[in-house]
């Protein structure tokens, strides 16, 4: 007789499509979090000094994140030297919040192996 | 007078220095969770199916994992063909709950600046 068959997950089950990988990289997690902390943007240095990168990588990652239109980098010309404002776009915002989603599946998942292993240790 | 000042975030806040990177890559942490639900093993295949991965992504996944001693990946010769059996390792188990406690943070820092972002908008 067949034994019982424990549910077997889908196929694809711990693929996580929906961590986008322009935002995954943990540099550019850190300056997505960063912005969305302050809509009203953030300048280069203080960009630099919150994700602790320097000048060269978030530059590199800036341009990552712009192409993929999450934020927005505008130079602002104006009384003594000019300031570079980077700022979330409202397309960011909400891609964000479905990175985050998915970030919230993989702890709810993580969780559920370790209540599950507890159980098994228990036994 | 000075005007009173939004406290200002630590130096490196976003920095999420946790984020082991190893663990990090978006297949490998398909493959860290996976793992996580069978302290017992899942196979090369079963593997390759949960993650969505081909064989070559897969093997090299593998391989960075096992170098940074998060996982076992063993040859079980006997009966008809071999087959490859993949764990988990205990540290591989005590720093992917670490990573967890980062990623964590991330979700609050969101969650936080969501909620301050509403604040902002209903005043």
């Amino acid at each position: 007789m067949a034994k019982a068959k424990e549910t077997k997950p889908a196929p694809g089950r711990f693929a996580y499509e929906g961590l986008e990988r322009a935002i995954h990289e943990k540099a550019r997690l850190g300056i997505m979090s960063s912005l969305m902390t302050r809509p009203e943007g953030l300048s280069f240095n203080e960009l630099k000094e919150l994700c602790d990168l320097t000048d060269g990588n978030l530059n590199r990652h800036l341009e990552v994140l712009s192409e993929a239109g999450l934020v927005t980098v505008r130079k602002q010309e104006g009384t003594g030297r000019g300031r570079t404002l980077c700022k979330i776009s409202s397309q960011g915002r909400t891609r964000f919040k479905e990175y985050l989603e998915e970030l919230e599946r993989v702890i709810a998942d993580a969780a559920a192996a370790s209540a599950a292993g507890q159980r098994l240790s228990a036994t």
